[in-house]
C-alpha cells in the first residue's frame, strides 16, 4: 500500500492528498468543498478534542452551544469584523422547498423567503456577544469563560482536506472580563494551552508570537498565535487567541456595573483551533510509507498481528495475545488484535504502516515456541525480536520514546529551517530554495509587509514572543528596526 | 427563587418554559427558533453524550462526520424521504455578501448564486448513503457501524426550548449490513440501548414499541421507538431506530459482492436521539421548586454550602470541607464547594434547589463543634443531621437511592396512567380528563388512526413490543383487532 504512495520529494502536495484518503482519514464529499471525516480520522480528532477539552476545563472553562445561524445585520455591528468574515459565506435565504409544477423534482418555494437572510456562522463572536448582553449585569457575572465545539462554514474557492475546507470543525472560546489586564492574561493563557497541546500531544513544535496588524483577526486588538513548520518548508498557523478589547462589547452594548457602581464595557477574548490541526499532525510526521502518529494521539497504539496456518495455530497465538492485551490495557495502552481471516499478514503490515500505528507486534508459531515476538516501530521502521516477558515493559517504554523521538525530529527540522538573513537578496534566496522561517528585520509598516508578500509570497507569520531587542535595518526598506520577525510561505 | 416559579398545576407549559430559563439550561436566541444551550444545560447534555457514546462504542460503533449541507437533488432520490424532510428546511442559495451600494450595510451578492441549492441537513441518510457507495464493494466492507454527533435544522413554526427547535443537537447512527436479518437486529439493538440509557441514566421509564405506518420515519420500513410519559399526561417520543430496508441502497446505488460473487443491495438502519431528551428529563422529574436531576446525570451531585460569620469561621469550615470533598471525589462523586462571599447561604440553597443538585450539605460553626453536617435531599426536600464521619457513606448511599426513587416515582406515575378502554366514549373521556396512555384495540387502518386523531388529538404512540395477542374490537370502528395499541396526546 505505502509502496504506491507518491513520494514527498516528487510532489509533496499530491503525497498529502493521497495519504489523507488512503489512510482512511477523510475524503471529499459530493458537496463542493465539504469533507467527510472517516472513522479513523475522526478517532484522532476525538482524541485531540478530549485532551483540549480537559485542558479548557482545567483552566476554568465550560462548554455551551450557540446557534448555527447568524442574522445578517449582526455582522454589520462590528466594523472590521464584517469585512473579514461576512463576505465569503453560506447565505440562507428561504425556509421551504416545494414540489415542482411539472412534478419531477423539488424547487425553492419563493413564498418562503426570509425577511432577513441568515448566515451560516463563519465564527460566532456576534451571536455570542448578542447573548452575553443578557448574561452580564454586574461584576458578579464576570468572568464568563465559555467554549463551544462546533462546525463553521467559510466559503473557500480552493479547498484541501483538513487544511482548507468550506465546512470545518473547531472549538471557539469566548470570554468576557471586567478588566483589560484579565482579558489579555486570558488570551495569553490560551495561546500557552495551545502550545502545550501541540508540543506534548501532537509532538509538533510551535513558535509563539503575535500577528502583525494586517494578519490579525478581524475585530481583534491583538492576535496571539502558534506557528508550526511542515516538512515542505511551509509554515502552518496552528491556533490563534485574540484579545478583542471592548470592540464587541461596544458593538453589542454589553456593559457591567463595577463594584463601585459605575457602568463599563466588558473586555473580550476569543480563541480557536480546528480540524486544520489534523493537517499539521499529518504533515509534520508522516513519511513516504504513510501516516506516522504520535502515540499520545494514536487511536490504536499497538496492533498485534498473528501469523498462522490453520485454526489450531491461531487459537494458540490468540490465547497468548489475550494475555498480552490485558496487560497492555491495564497500563492504559490501546491495543488491537487483528485476527481477520480475510487478509494476509503482509497486507495487514502494510495497512497499519499506512495508518501510522506506532507499534506492531507480530507473533507466529515459532515465536510461541521460543517465547518471543517481533516488535516493529513505525517511526524508525526498525524491528526487533523481544522476549514475551519483556513485551509489556518494552511497549510502554517505546511509546514514550516514539513520542519524544517524533517531537525531537520535528524540532531539529524546524530549528534547521529558521534562517537569519540580513539582505533582501538573501531573503529571496532562502524563501525560494531552502524554505522554512526567515528571521529578518522589518520596519513595522504594512506597505513593506505587502511588498514583500507580493515579491516573494512570504508573509510575516509572527513577531515571536521571545524575540530579542536588537537594533537593525529592515531587510526590504533599510529603515530602522528593533527586532526580527519570522517570515515564511504558509498554508 | 423556586418560590416565584409558576406551579405545574396552574400552567404546566409556562412552568416548563420558566424552569428551563431560570435553571440556566437554555434560552431563546436572537435567531427565530434557535436556542442557546447555557453552560449548566450543556453540562447535562455532555453527560448524556458521554454515556450514550460509551454505549455506542461498546456495541461496536465508531464516530465519523459528514457534511452539514446536502445538495437539493439528493433528497429527490428516495421518494418517501423527500416528502418527509425536504420541505420545511433552511435553504442556502448564495455564497457571498457584499457592501450595499449606499455603503450602509451588506446585501446578498446576486452574482454569487449557487447552481444547485444546498439544504442544511434535517437528517443525513442521503449524504451518508451517497458516501457509503464509495465505501462498499464487497461483503468484507460490511457491516458499517457509524454514528455522527451533529447539529440539524428543521424549520419549525412553533418552537419550544429543547422540545422543538429549528436547530437541535443530536446523534444519528447509520449502519449498512449484508443481510436483512442483521439490519433488523441492529435496529432492535439500538432501541434497547436507548431504553437502557433512558431508564438507568435519565431515570425515565419508557415503553418500547413499533410505530404505525403513518408515524414511521420517511423512508423506513419499520420504526422502533421508546415512548415516555410526562407529568402532564402527554407522551414524548424519546428515541427512534429505523429499519430502512434497501430503500437508500437502491436510491444511491450501494451494492456489494457477496461471498458467492453476486451483486446485492445493502441493508440499512438509522437511529437517533436529540437534545429533546433534555425536555424529557426536565419534565419527568422536576417540581414546583425547580429542576430535579437524577444523580447519574447531574453535573454537580453534591454541593457544600458553608454558613459562617467572618473569615476565621470560613477557614475552619473550608478545611473540613476539603477533606470531605477529597473523600467524595475518591469515590467518583462530583462535588462543588460554594464559598462565594457575594451571596448568602439562603440564596445559595434556593439556587441549588432550582438547579436540581441532588444533595446539599450545609456546615456551620455549630456543626464543626458537634462533628455534624446538615444533609438535604432535592428529590424529597427532606433534611437530616448527619455525623461527619458517616457523611461520605451516606452521600454514596443516598445518590443511589435518589436515582432509584426518581425512577420508581416515574414508573408509578406512568403505570397509573395507562388506561385500558373498550369504548370510544371511554377513550375520549380518559384522553380529555385523565391523560396518559390509553390502551385500546385498533383496526389497523390509517383511516381510523386519522379519524381518532382528528376527534381527540390523540395519536398512536406505539404498538408495544410486549403487547399480548388478544381478540377484540377496534375502539372506533368496531372492526376485528388482535392486540391493543397505545394512544396519547404527545409532544
Amino acid at each position: 500500500m505505502g509502496k504506491n504512495l507518491t513520494k514527498r520529494s516528487e510532489d509533496y502536495s499530491k503525497w498529502y492528498n493521497e495519504l489523507v484518503v488512503r489512510a482512511d482519514l477523510a475524503e471529499n464529499s459530493g458537496v463542493r468543498g465539504c469533507m467527510v471525516i472517516k472513522p479513523y480520522g475522526f478517532a484522532i480528532w476525538e482524541k485531540m478534542q478530549a485532551e483540549l477539552d480537559r485542558m479548557f476545563k482545567e483552566t476554568g472553562h465550560q462548554n455551551a452551544y450557540f446557534p448555527l445561524f447568524i442574522p445578517k445585520s449582526y455582522f454589520s455591528k462590528e466594523a472590521s469584523h464584517v469585512d473579514g468574515f461576512a463576505k465569503e459565506c453560506a447565505v440562507v435565504t428561504h425556509y421551504r422547498l416545494k414540489n415542482d409544477d411539472d412534478g419531477k423534482g423539488i424547487v425553492v418555494d419563493e413564498t418562503a423567503k426570509l425577511e432577513e437572510e441568515l448566515i451560516v456562522r463563519p465564527t460566532s463572536e456576534t451571536i455570542i456577544w448578542d447573548t452575553y448582553r443578557k448574561w452580564v449585569q454586574s461584576y458578579r457575572d464576570l468572568p464568563i469563560l465559555v467554549n463551544q465545539w462546533a462546525n463553521v462554514v467559510r466559503w473557500e474557492m480552493r479547498t484541501r482536506l483538513f487544511l482548507r475546507t468550506a465546512e470545518f470543525l473547531w472549538q471557539e472560546g469566548h470570554t468576557a472580563h471586567a478588566t483589560k489586564r484579565e482579558a489579555i492574561a486570558e488570551a495569553e493563557q490560551m495561546m500557552h494551552v495551545y502550545a502545550d497541546f501541540a508540543e506534548n500531544f501532537m509532538a509538533v513544535p510551535v513558535i509563539k508570537g503575535l500577528k502583525t496588524e494586517s494578519e490579525r483577526f478581524a475585530g481583534a486588538l491583538e492576535t496571539y498565535c502558534i506557528e508550526a513548520l511542515m516538512q515542505d518548508g511551509k509554515a502552518l498557523q496552528a491556533g490563534t487567541s485574540h484579545f478583542l478589547g471592548q470592540n464587541f462589547a461596544k458593538a453589542f452594548d454589553v456593559k457591567f456595573a463595577t463594584k463601585e457602581g459605575k457602568q463599563e464595557y466588558v473586555w473580550a477574548t476569543s480563541w480557536g483551533v480546528s480540524t486544520r490541526l489534523m493537517g499539521a499532525l499529518i504533515m509534520t510526521h508522516s513519511d513516504d510509507n504513510g501516516l506516522v502518529l504520535p502515540p499520545n494521539l494514536a487511536p490504536i497504539q499497538v496492533v498485534i498481528v498473528p501469523i498462522y496456518k490453520g485454526q489450531e495455530q491461531l487459537m494458540a497465538i490468540s490465547e497468548k495475545a489475550k494475555i498480552i492485551m490485558a496487560d497492555l490495557r491495564a497500563k492504559g495502552i490501546t491495543v488491537k488484535f487483528d485476527d481477520r481471516d480475510t487478509h494476509k499478514p503482509g497486507w495487514k503490515f502494510a495497512e497499519y504502516e499506512l495508518k501510522g500505528v506506532p507499534l506492531r507486534i507480530a507473533m507466529g508459531q515459532r515465536d510461541l515456541e521460543s517465547g518471543t515476538a517481533e516488535l516493529a516501530r513505525r517511526d524508525t521502521l526498525t524491528k526487533e525480536t523481544i522476549a514475551q516477558d519483556d513485551l509489556v515493559d518494552t511497549v510502554e517504554r517505546l511509546l514514550k520514546e516514539i513520542q519524544e523521538n517524533l517531537y525531537n525530529k520535528a524540532v531539529n527540522y524546524r530549528n534547521e529551517h529558521i534562517t537569519e538573513v540580513n539582505s533582501f537578496e538573501e531573503f529571496k534566496e532562502v524563501i525560494e530554495n531552502k524554505g522554512g522561517f526567515v528571521s529578518a528585520h522589518w520596519d513595522g509598516t504594512i506597505e513593506t509587509e505587502d511588498k514583500i508578500k507580493e515579491l516573494t509570497k512570504a508573509t510575516i507569520r509572527c513577531i515571536p514572543l521571545d524575540a530579542k531587542e536588537e537594533a537593525g535595518k529592515c531587510v526590504y526598506s533599510g529603515k530602522e528596526s528593533t527586532k526580527r520577525v519570522l517570515f515564511a510561505k504558509a498554508y
